[in-house]
């Protein structure tokens, strides 16, 4: 597939400047491409990669200053403009409809027609997987558990008896879904005066993972003590995440990296977590809550606060207290020479 | 399966406050729960919903307060008695004796005619498998290694050439025992002089989990460089939790999501780490040490201290410090008076 | 295979002390060492090992003091020494050439005859495994991946489509290489306005694991938005660690457990990163610097550089403001005490 200048931009509502019947053939990042390829630029501090690039085309900003004779396409979203040129480039892979002679899919599981069952990948008793799902090898879905439709699920994914996830939803590489909670009882006594022991509480709930969700490779979600554990529809895990027993992560949530959120917690509507964030138990964080990378949240945070710090703290506070800490030796001169000179003034008396 | 209120409490060693004679068919959330459901009150967060909840009974505490009329379950240790409840309504599933025709069994393995191997799971050269053990799709045993009775290795998990799993042990989705150390010497030279690498200090040692241990989903326990890892009897452990090479940790310890402890250190028995928590290696903890979520921990702990922070400190000491750390913009400001105060006393002079 | 001592310091070019014809038969820690044993020793910490120890022979630095009457493999680097001994007793496996019945090995691709493929392992279309490389059981490499030689692959561990593996490589189980990366654009309007998204950017690059690489258990590494992720020629990472879209890892570095890249960041060689480590996208950290465990990188770093805390800060300033936050609340009894001399003094004119 290619297209012009002008095709791409009639195609993610932006605007031409230059030349529109340039052909475009590829997406290229800015340092790498040439003749043909389409780039992308936003950050400044790639400024003089776009200066120097031999792209046919680049994806700016409406305001983004250019040299002159440069091919652009411009847009309000650059870089929403940008994911929806490289979409037209990659467009997703289409299912195959097929059950791959190496899969094991037991009799009683209801695999749709146009789905796409790989080698390898164990389709247990009274499961159900929906239109143009694929399941890559070594996924495994166990028993009752439901897949949506148009659902990508990659090598070695887990979803564990009950579980359900929607449609359009990708689940990376060994992501594991419904998980048992990490819940015990403290046994003083133990079995028959065995001694003590952790008693284990049953997860006899179940997890739930909505609408247009990715999870991210190797990421956990819990199913829940009793009810259910939810990742809302639109919600976006990075990798490696920790979503614990009956929480709810509500719609369009972004999680990045390493993020941990104890069990029972409740996050609104588009919260944003930057990498290896904590977030203690039973807590409510608002619609829109924002965390700086590595926050410690210990208490309950309002719809629209952005936090940073351990103890998550409003990020003004973080700031002005952090510039501080990080001139604490200054601050112990200053009193030391106050104790000196106070001392000296006594004296002097 | 259903109880009487009254049958419940004599299981669990609770007392009847109420219609003793109630039938309870399962165990559900307080603000989900109608009639037929015995539900669970502790956590103050949700004494609303214990209020109004609709449920036929409840599980509390000796001492808490509630309604007149409420059908209780009380108990010492209400949680407890919730989790061995919850056990009645929801007990652990049997393996049913199979080994599946899709699985990989080599032909010098053992495994115990009561045992379970699902389609698709893989057991090694050597392996030995107790009794009623359940090994779900996509779990790999590799050579030598050794998996006790009644353990339940959920999908994808990995037992790596000649580890040892004990008996009554639970591993999550995805989690890995015995993958090597990460010990690298580095080598200025390399081989016949190619320049610098790091050279693998093999990991010949072995990775041991103890009895009645559960580990977490894509949790992971490093073999010993030489000798073993060791994961205690009893010692629970959450998701992506990372043990090194050479740990020992010890019985009855709660390791919570995240966590990492490095090589060689030691945990004594019934240590708690709560998630994100990071101990370096060659330390040695001591009994009942516990640990705040995101701790770091930099040198030894003696037993039965509560340790927090970066680098950790009792948590009091912590505390003392973390609440005037989030006001030392303001002691800056109080030492700036001071200087001008002082300024303006001296020229007084 | 046994060596004598003399043998073993010939191949490893250190100096025999005391009796050369000793004959070692294992590697064994200094505590659990009897006859016929060598150890090693370096780390004070266990000296009291040392002293008591019942080896027949210990590998020790060149200066290390010891009792009269030891048997001594002396080193320049005792712990290089130690590591090329350990491998001397503990050669790495060979592949034995077969491609398992049990394996899906695809019609197109291209297995060298000596590598080893075995049960339940997965080989997609157009997918290239080098010489006497070992696939186990349970991994998946997709769809023109390709695996260069004497590489071993430990179970379920997936290398996701084009994506590229070097040679000597060993990933250990449950590591993913090329999952997509993080990337989303916010969509306010969504499609045909059904409201806000996350609007995936697609993760069309690969990611490129160069030779002599290591990779942890379950550790993952993003493919590029556009272009390539790298991790560098040599470079040894371990488990859980986090390896965000388009980072270049270079050379030779070393990434301890559960830390955390993100997008688009540059190390240069022989970067060594603690546990726990955070760094946030788009830096740039010069050759050789070194981050202490849980520490968070905010900002580029020069070369050769220590940082530790967060924000990140070179080690010497960290710690001194590190000694005064743990006495804050001294300070603040100081300031205190100032406070009123100096409204003693006032009033006293």
């Amino acid at each position: 597939m290619t297209y012009t200048l002008a095709e791409l931009a009639a195609r993610v509502g932006g605007e031409v400047e230059g030349d529109g019947a340039v052909r475009l053939e590829r997406v290229r990042p800015l340092e790498d491409a040439g003749p043909g390829d389409v780039a992308f630029y936003s950050n400044r501090k790639y400024r003089h990669a776009f200066e120097v690039t031999k792209a046919s085309a680049v994806i700016v900003g409406r305001d983004e200053k250019a040299s002159p004779g440069r091919n652009l396409l411009r847009a309000g979203d650059a870089y929403l403009a940008f994911a929806k040129v490289s979409t037209l480039f990659h467009p997703p892979l289409q299912a195959m409809p097929e059950i791959a002679p190496e899969a094991a899919v037991h009799p009683t599981a209801k695999v749709h027609p146009s789905a796409q069952v790989m080698a390898l990948a164990c389709v247990g008793p009274g499961v159900e997987v929906g239109a143009r799902t694929i399941l890559h090898p070594g996924v495994v879905l166990e028993a009752g558990s439901r897949v949506g439709d148009d659902c990508v699920l990659y090598p070695n994914t887990v979803v564990r008896e009950g579980c359900l996830v929607g449609n359009r939803c990708i689940l990376q590489p060994g992501c594991v879904v419904g998980s048992d909670g990490f819940g015990f009882a403290f046994d003083m006594a133990g079995e028959e005066g065995s001694g003590p022991r952790h008693y284990k509480v049953p997860q006899s709930g179940i997890a739930v993972v909505e609408d247009d969700v990715e999870l991210g490779a190797n990421t956990c979600v819990d199913r829940a003590t009793l009810g259910r554990t939810v990742v809302g529809r639109g919600a976006k895990v990075d990798n490696l995440v920790q979503i614990a027993h009956n929480v709810q992560v509500g719609p369009l949530c972004l999680l990045a990296g390493q993020t941990g959120i104890a069990g029972s917690t409740r996050l609104g509507m588009g919260v944003v977590c930057g990498g290896q964030v904590g977030i203690i138990g039973h807590l409510d964080i608002g619609d829109g809550a924002k965390f700086a990378a590595q926050s410690g949240v210990l208490g309950d945070v309002p719809p629209g606060e952005v936090y940073a710090g351990y103890p998550a703290e409003p990020v003004a506070e973080w700031r002005r207290n952090s510039v501080h800490a990080r001139r604490l030796h200054e601050l112990v001169k200053r009193v030391r020479q106050l104790e000196r000179d106070l001392e000296k003034l006594k004296e002097g008396k």
